[in-house]
């Protein structure tokens, strides 16, 4: 840190006319943005209206309070004790009906208002949703004890299931898809892509919440998964990073020709695939117990205690 | 939870003079601890000045608040509705102006300060480069409603427009592209790199800001694409997870040598590269209308109208 | 925006009775998430007790203020200068002592009150590793200074060493690295992990804490890199992204056979490993100077300075 | 700090049992108080209903927003310039007209229920009252402009009229009060007394919303000055700390009998009253140009042009 | 605004080296103050040690949550309602245990510290203080029913209970002395003076915790009461703002004499005092059912049933 | 709680269209607040300008940043114990010399601005005055040591120093004063009002910063006391709640007439003033060692060693 140098560097300001030159042209600015929010062509990406619209950092807020009671005493900001454990819970449901109602709310609301329908009893079904969600906690509390068990007997790195429930994301992704499932089966409309979405975001796993998946699901590693709509996985599989459960080639205008159709594999009990495989195709099934090799690509049907492996390319040493 | 187990469990604490014992032994870290603060060989990463340097926080918050500006109503704290949208417009570009500038002007400053350059004019020109940016704002949209579009026609998962702006990630990683590419070509140090890094963590994405791309871009899923400095994509292209576009192999001084040579390919106009391809080199161009298979590795370029597939390695069945 | 037509729509709003009607069956819905906390399948992931257990939040906000005092200048709130260098310094050495004190502490006595174990010091023991820790940083800055320095010279789109500081997700995932595995040696529970999938959460690089890593490593890109537990890594190393450094394939019950024993490779001091490159097994040894090219899938040792590319699979033009 | 003593000093700590033996009685409690909230007697100060309540902290927000746009430029957050002001000022606008729309609606619907009176338009209510109250900014502006004159001429230790709008209680109280009275006057329950006790919380001057004050008012130091519900003060009044504007002597059933008749002083135009004068009762006026000396007591009325002093005690000097 | 003058106006700047030239005096003048830590005379207001002091926030927290669980429903940040009461008022009765055994925790061993007494036992008495007080709830939220009944009968300004219960200072600041004076009579030092201190600040109310004081209390308006430690009030008493009830003149070094002595003055039951009375001295007592006028000065006893007025002094008139 | 009753009660709703009819004309009340920002009356209390004016939220901020600097240890949000110490304090004390350098420029600016002045060095004033005021800590250290001494010694209700630092409004009002003071006398415009404002609003104590104050001052109680700008105060004076030291009865143009002239009175040594006393006017001396009597009124001056009381008015018993 040499002072002397420091202090000589010619220091560079701007005069007070100069930076009104550049503020003045603010309103301009401001002017043509607006004119951008009645362009018709932008009107994809433009929300202006009396209407609400769900809102990414509440249906976030949702994710993480459901994981403090799907995981009770890992997440909580205060201590959960076998005093203040009713309460505690007690207070989150509560607040998370209240959050889930509006949101789902909302949702609802919004399609109604886009598609030009007529928008009925979303406030009920907002507060009916909701409900129902918090009162799937117990039986996706079950499935999730199944999915951390897998990961546990499965991973010689796991020193503890506290580790796993602490920090492996394939747990995260699996616990907010099944969140997101249960409200895509219930047809709200834009949260479940919302919630799984923020998990890829932060896992790298990428699975919609169209998909069906069983119980003692294991998501090892996990970046780069894609487990696409209409995929479906029966119990005790084991996936690991990288691995793509996929669509065959896509055409252009695929999105209106093909929406709603099985386009994803279907995976079936105690299969492992390993990382990198892609298997695409909605009518390409995995036979119980396969075992599919690492960078392994199937587009066909796999019968069952298969095991594939790819022969291994020639390597070339120079 | 039984109570008379654990109140046996023997609980240990600490006395005052083993606590006074550690906590003394601090000063002497500081101080060791700021001798490698002098290290010459630490230089890389110590910045002790008078000057300021550019915030990451605060460069993150100029993306959020850019966010809020492309994609109108949907990601405000407030509800946008026909009276006040010019109001929150105008506060928010009048906000994005000053924290622009203070950030440009900051890099500029900054990045003299390092090569010991003559600055000058570095408050002027964060003012001048944060009009433009802004000034771009509509452009920038625009060209974000074609990206959204192809996206919703390739997309048979795709529920509505909606889902895409609030959840795909590959529409987040475009957007950050967009502005740093802005700021990337007025040259400005370091913010444009922090700006797509950002989207990098949140996406798995990873587009140089010197990039150059088209219209009507697509990236599906996303987690692993990387896209290299000088690499140029034109209009209507669609790629998926995995996908690099990078330079050829790398030698050890890479870094001096090539440093603004074009080195990673161009892909022409309505090109579709599936998963996990990879296509490297800077003479290499994907001609249009071309589709590159899922784990293709290409270095060659491919004539236009071609569909370029991997002969698949025999699978092995046991 | 049509106000006309808006005005029109139908607005459905929930009668007071039929909210109640709702609302009141939470208390229910508490009472069966309760009863699933009692539910010894469910212990897994529930953790009711008057000892504290470690927090994520802390242990990111360790990351976050280690990093402040890793890279000074780079990630502070407030500017630094000569003058309060020090006090920052100083200030910042004290609170990670106690917050590191705190977290260590919490979580020895947390494994041990699930094994059952008589926990004895733990306390004194998370002061004695909080300030090892802290001593080691000046050692820690020194290696981080090499790691710098070879992601530079390597990096043709790096235009100075503050963009790798501020932006390069595998220095983030590095410098995490090189703290978790501290406590991993010091054998502290939980921690080290929470840290490094905290890392691979950010960046998509998951590096176990256990691997042992030597100076100037360069992961560049980085998504999707998996290292594990018992992999080594020489000097001088440079891998891209989607390398795995992983285990042969692993039996449904790997977890209990296979903890604690060499499952992953060895990579000698200056190997270049390109991106998708798969190499595993705890026998697998890749020589000095050799280089791995792209997507090679090895499973067996390679000598020093062998050069090992993929035969490409024949590329098929339509 | 002698730190040997001090590691003499005996320390205390709680054993689990007794720690818990405490806690465990905690639930207990909890049920005592909830049977205090079904206790007849405690309605007073219980409210426990789905219907919402206006919350004491929004009001103190409104009032600080609405201190914003009359004073402007001096209490917001960010700097007001030629360039922002538009926007700034029509966000504020539309931030409090949804702020006193939702609190005007809820004082009028709590009060609705506690008298159990059918309850109608109270959102359409809540709407009108906070447009009209913003539409009277500006007429509030110009009379506090002459509030603000009058404290500068009297006072010979105003430096300027800045010091006055920044520090000067009388203004914020008297601010206070003409927001709360226009609310008064349009019969909204609860508002503006919790707006004019928030003043008085802040500033010792506790003005009733009722009372009705003219222009170029001036309290000076403040503390401890009351007005009365019924009060009546014409322009040009100057009064000091501790002047209480009365009612006479009150029975113990005063509330039922006395509500809503005049039961204050009326001071007519350019009175003086000094610090701690009294002047009490419903048909006392003080009239025009008169002073009232310091400690007065006054419960008749007092002729225009009138000097009331107190014969002074006499002194006993020991 | 005119832009050409203000354009105009010389800017003054400071140069790099005048800056460093100010900055570089601070470690002096830190050091002056670090002396001035170690200066004996200055031990009066200096705590620079391992042990934990009491914390004047916590205590405002700890006021204010309880405050919610007084009045139920009017200070709570989340509305109450039947259904989520009993969990919202566990959680706040769990987190009140425990900031409030470790402030009376903290208090006590601080106050051993600084007698260097031999502490023992803190930790268990702040459980036991504690949960003692929240018991005392119920009992408390009774006494303020007869304080918020009475202040509505007397006070013809009052609109409805819930005026009184959201905005009357008197009912503050009677809330905070009923709960601090519980902790005095615990012996708990420090904290009940800085909770009545808090409430004076406030409310301009000043209750010694140590005050004993009946039910059905009313305080109006209050700016300026004073309410001296060894004051006892009984039941239905009535007190204006200014009103003193004080000690008798007091010597230099009153304060080793006079410490837990009888010093303030007996106010029977039913009394009335009105605004600016002040009575003073240990023996006095007002007797039952008497009234005191405005401004009455008294320095001995007056027998029950007795109208005490001040022969006003002669005004003057000019 | 009767359920049935409350879900019979009527609801309110509006509907979207009268919504829409209120908010709509806001644009409208936008432009007349914005017309009466250019009003030339109303110019008292606008500023709208390029040019930054004090901040009434940071001065508070300063003022409790030094009380933590002034009384270390009591009022910082960590332990301040002998390791961390000096780190806090220099954090501290660089923080400080920022935020002040920066109001006070500010302050000095605005006064230039406001009164067209040709405004130089108030970069460098700003420095250089900041500096100062830290340099004074300790030396205001050492008098508010009288101070707290003065207030233990007087005071019997006091049960130790620390409950006088921690909760003695008297103290706070003195600490404010001695610092505004300090800035008074470097002739800082705006900044030292608004603090001594600040502590008003929290004490009720009113010192103008103008006032000289010497060693030893003890305010008890405090609320109302109002200490006028040209009063002087010798040491070891002690005065109680209510005392004015004010000015003579000021004439309607008092402002300009008397701005600067010696207009309140002079305490000499050792002086007690009980609750209630008013002082007036800048000949008037209280001699040393004198003792004024509750309530008295005294507009001359008094010789050394006098007690003055207030021959009490004739009381009317009926």
């Amino acid at each position: 840190m040499d002072e002397d140098i420091r202090s000589d560097r010619p220091t560079c300001r701007i005069d007070a006319e100069s930076f009104s030159h550049y503020r003045e042209k603010l309103p301009g600015v401001v002017e043509s943005i607006l004119e951008s929010c009645d362009d018709v062509e932008c009107h994809t990406h433009t929300h202006i209206d009396y209407e609400p619209i769900p809102s990414r950092e509440s249906v976030i807020n949702i994710i993480n309070k459901l994981r403090e009671i799907l995981f009770p005493g890992y997440f909580n900001n205060e201590k959960l004790d076998p005093v203040n454990l009713r309460y505690s819970m007690g207070q989150s449901v509560s607040v998370l009906f209240d959050m889930l109602s509006e949101q789902v709310c909302h949702s609802i609301r919004h399609d109604c208002f886009r598609y030009n329908q007529s928008c009925t009893h979303c406030v009920e079904k907002g507060n009916e949703i909701a409900l129902s969600l918090l009162e799937s906690v117990p039986a996706i509390r079950k499935i999730l004890a199944t999915d951390i068990n897998a990961a546990y007997d499965g991973d010689p790195a796991a020193k503890s299931h506290d580790e796993i429930v602490f920090s492996y994301p394939g747990v995260f992704a699996i616990m907010v898809y099944r969140i997101a499932h249960k409200l895509f089966e219930a047809e709200v409309p834009l949260l479940p892509r919302i919630m799984t979405e923020y998990a890829h975001s932060i896992t790298g796993i990428d699975i919609h919440p169209g998909a069906e998946i069983g119980e003692s699901f294991v998501i090892d590693h996990g970046t780069g998964v894609v487990i696409g709509e209409t995929a479906e996985i029966g119990n005790n599989v084991r996936i690991y990073q990288g691995v793509t459960l996929g669509a065959l080639s896509i055409p252009k205008d695929a999105g209106e020709q093909l929406r709603g159709k099985k386009r994803h594999p279907t995976i079936e009990d105690e299969v492992i695939i390993y990382a990198g495989a892609t298997i695409l195709g909605g009518d390409t099934i995995i036979g119980r117990r396969s075992v599919i090799g690492g960078n392994v690509w199937i587009t066909e049907s796999v019968p069952p205690d298969t095991r594939v492996l790819m022969e291994p390319p020639r390597l070339i040493y120079k």
